[in-house]
């Protein structure tokens, strides 16, 4: 297991990790942590390890691209003074494309997705423990639709940032896919961008082997 | 693994079990299923089985004594058809005793408690392929407590009907206990009476073990 | 152009023919047509034939499944006495066997889609001047995604529905495919099944052809 | 056809142009553009030309006289860089005379109103590929009715500029009161001046003849 | 001065009368008698004979018909065993051929109306003191406007009504012509139908005449 | 009649005067006078001279104490450059001392009413067509009442400050002690410092007499 | 003190009762007793008697006469089967006459007054341990007020029947009084009937006295 | 009786003081002073000197630790020059160590604690007549609880302040204790922390003494 007693673990990235979070800062009592994986993530780590202090603070933002979140990386996170950071960016850069096509500047090319995931690491390794970034991913099956190959790209970029300078790479589109082998996108959310409970699970899964959790059950 | 392929499971109880579920049945998309252990354990079975359609419904109603859930047995869970059931009720039979004490016939004795299960169990025991009684618990560690004692009293005349009937029996008074060690009840609830998201994984964890389900990670 | 003066046009179908109308009946002031294609359709034959009265109906119902829309057909549309009647309904019984897959109860198998949507012909075809079913379509451009091919399988029973019942047919689903090849479907809607405006004005279209409206401009 | 792939399309006025658009600036998803005309254009623009792209933005303030939309036109207009910019202004300048006639702080003379289409002219012709000037109308079909004969003499003053400048010139007033030969103003307006969704598709019409639109069926 | 003390006043007819009274019977304090002429009339008489018992009682009912009064009259009126009546009724009736044109089952023929009013006459005439029949009137200065023309058609048929009964006739379509010889009618109502305060008290001076109230200052 | 054609008349005051006023100005459409006895004034003014423009505001603040009103001078009434003023303050002067007595810094002596009373008249005699001072009142028959004696005391003041700076007296008082004779203080208003729309009607016949309005009726 | 562990207290009575209690029945936990003196009572009695049981439960209604409450005596108090009944009614009776004087039916005679109260206490008398019978009072320090006049008539009768079925007379009306000497009626209620938290702790204090409880400090 | 006539008295303090105060100070008219202990003060002392006057100001703030009640003492007491303080702060400093047990910077040590109050008595010792300090409590009758055990902590330290600088101190932890040893906590408060109705008035019993007011009845 990964996290120390006293650590402070920071989850960054858009609505779903934001999931109704607390303002300004996501944690705390009365689901602070909103309502998402960080909720799992929260609630698993403190059945398991009771005795021990795990700060967490979630400050996702719903809507954010990796140009908002960089612009809000150092009030949002490094006010936090972490010794993890989790970030999953790169699900709005990408659908801005898609559902707004006619509108140029809401889009983040993938030159400035990459430049944008580039500055936080710039601004984060060295300073904490350890950095995860995990794979903006598509809850779409089918390989050849246009804005699964475009995540699927965007997610390559974040998984070359995260080898670039050491962070821990998190591809959750694999998890994703292996379950959409079974079940239809629509079960797990409604717009295949926003996972449901179930969708919120699979993240969990992927972050707590990578974190080297003791089984729960 | 307990459940299979198709089969329906019905969760009943009051409003630790409900969590804002739909009505009048809940389940299904939009957090049908509420957003407490029974969201869980929906969740962490559709990724854990995704091949399988396990058919959740949670007729958990807030405020409801045994004898409430009782009188609505017919309509919330036998119209179900279910092939498991699972119920935890007798926290608001004890409650009533501790926070309005002057109030008679808001009050469910202990012999009264013991009648409107085993009420229950004669009309489920042999209709589904199997029932789960769960404990009756309280977030406190004090072992002295008059609360905590009389929860642990109806708790007790839980277990004895679950096994006059051959229903299995979850104690999750303990799973609390052992948490309690180490953390306050504040933090897993506000009232010692309603868990959290923390307390909700606590109840998760022991069902799951009880059902042998696969490992989550 | 295919109605008269004077005549009565009913609109029957899920949520994307009810857009918000009015209850019990969609028609008159204030938007009482509700905001979807019905509108469009209102305002281009008021703005085309200003001598000529339409009386416009609009009486879809949002989450109905043909079976739901049989069970109000005497309330909802033969209490109108249409001239006209159109219908467009499926999306619901095909989504809920992808976004409940575990709900047995919620679903609609093609069989029951059939003897529903006869069951309407059977109680409207020779009472009324025509009647119209439009496809259930989906907004995926891909055709080998499994609920884009059961959708194309119900519209395929509408379809030799209408042609045993001498019903005309508007098949919906090319139309949209063709917008499709260049855009991405969250252009046009949030859930590939929710027409938004410019996926209403598809619709909208291809209903003009049918009926022979003159060029609006 | 007027407009190219990629150009950008601002649509200035009032309430009329409004309509509920989104702040601060009209566009994109769930109905960004508002519930008026201008969705109307969006939308068949989409359906007709699904291959390029017209970013069109509603810029439109309900309640703005000629001197409020002069005073944002940096904002709402200029920070746009429009390729093509549609103005609609003067009805709250008339209507102010007639509703609010012992307040005189609140009204536009028509002096006024010339020098501030003016003024908008001056800083917008020049620096678009074209600039189009909408009639202000009133839906009264009587020419003798006071309001009727100042609307159509701010219309003459808007016409005046228009041609001064180069501006197309839109007559919507012809539109309306050849519809209402057949209908009641109360068929297409509450008041008289905020037109309800058949008056819109009479805006809708107009424009789209003098852009030189492919037919939409 | 018309009225005696203790003497019961009741005022039917549709929203110009209603203007948000309470329910079931509009009278008493916190503007029982809602916000519109009635409540002049209430706090005028109340000034003038503050030793004189009036007890004044508004059922008038937004939207009604002559139709929908007629069909609530026993339970409006007649339960209130008044004194004297006052009915003012039939904008509704004219307004909906001209707003929803397209609506058969929503208008009232001139043959309607007139047999509605004779039947509202019939039960009450001799049954109380004396029967007030107002003018219904439109708030628009153009006789050749042709919803003026009907409204001034069935004003003419509740003359004709009021006189073959002998009740009192009240005709305020004069008062409000004169008024608008000199005021728009945007200024007495945003819809030429439902009056403002001004024109509130435009119904409330005929009233005050017809009555012989004394002077108020 | 002593209003001239274009005139502004501005009338500040407190919550009697407010009754709900728009904001910043009380003036205009939709209730823009509020709901008190400015209305009355203002639809009474309309009907008796349709052919002339009385600019009628409403500056009365809820609450307002003289000092509050002194204080807001500048912005409220000075800004309108009206031509004649009404001023009724004083009610919460008094009141406070009678059902906040514990509250030292809530109330205004009777030497703070006179001195912001006369700050009031220094700075608008002289400026406008004429002032009009109308007494504070309070809606109790019985002259030994302690909080009764105080009103009269501050009218006095009034009266004493009126007289000074030559601005037009009008005693309310004896209006409402003539009603009261008739008529308990419960059936007026609610507290015996608001007027409902009986005591709005008193105040309303007071103004009118000494503007010298022609009859209404 | 009067009351023995275990016994139920009924409050029955107006909007000075009811305070905002919980429905059907006023008792338990947040607030269910109101916010009023019985509240006062209530905490009181918890305070000084933790070891006794005393099932206090309100059952006023605001807005009640004494007909009002006769009507729901069986449902509202029968079926609490009280030991002890506590009645205060007859402020809504008496005010009707003087707030509503034109309404004839919204009035309770003095001698209807007297019937509802001898009907309560034939039905109550003997089936319980004691009824106590409050006066309705009047926050109005002048006796000569017509409206205090008439309440002091009415608790004169409500006196007599105290007296005339043995029932605890408790006279509010001379403590209320005595308040009033030192402090104005506004201080405690803003409209002279509704107490507000002082004016409930004169009421409570006079209970406390006729019920024996021991000092609170 | 310590108070006397005309002066001020302001309680401090976290919501169990606050309890819903008027903003920025809670007194005055309508439930300023909140509903809870501070209003049953309020009462009882007006009820018991009417001829006196308390100015009674509650500057409770929900939530604030000592720190925050430090942060705002010039703004919300000193501001008020009060006679006399209440302060009862501490709940929050000990409540977030065992709810948020994970979140390092919502805590206040002892030492922490101890230095906020010492710092409040330095700026108010010699200004005020009288400062009292009541304890924080800890509504558990275990004293083996580690919560209750740390608040009797910090209690003790406000003791120790309040004996170094000579203010009165107010243990009301005892009391609690007391009404506990018959009562289970969640009869007078659903978290232990906020006290109830019934709560509220062992705080006011606990002031009433210490203050010496006379008998209450």
């Amino acid at each position: 297991m990964l996290f120390k007693n006293g650590e402070r673990i920071v989850f960054a990235g858009d609505s779903t990790t934001d999931s109704g979070r607390k303002r300004p800062y996501g944690e705390g009592l009365w689901d602070g942590v909103g309502n998402g994986y960080v909720r799992n993530i929260d609630s698993i780590l403190s059945v398991l390890y009771p005795d021990q202090r795990f700060h967490i603070t979630n400050v996702g933002c719903s809507g954010a691209t990796s140009g908002a979140m960089l612009a809000d990386w150092e009030q949002n996170v490094e006010a936090c003074h972490p010794d993890w950071v989790f970030v999953m960016i790169g699900a709005n850069d990408v659908w801005r494309q898609f559902d707004e096509p006619t509108l140029d500047h809401s889009k983040i090319t993938p030159e400035c997705y990459r430049a944008n995931l580039e500055a936080v690491c710039e601004r984060t390794i060295g300073k904490v423990k350890g950095m995860f970034i995990m794979s903006p991913f598509y809850m779409e099956a089918n390989n050849a639709d246009p804005m699964k190959m475009r995540m699927v790209e965007y997610a390559g970029i974040a998984r070359e940032v995260a080898e670039k300078y050491g962070a821990t790479w998190i591809d959750l589109q694999p998890a994703f896919d292996e379950h959409l082998q079974y079940r239809y996108p629509a079960y797990i959310s409604w717009d295949r961008v926003h996972p449901n409970w179930v969708g919120s699970m699979i993240i969990t899964r992927e972050i707590l082997k990578v974190i080297g959790a003791d089984p729960l059950y």
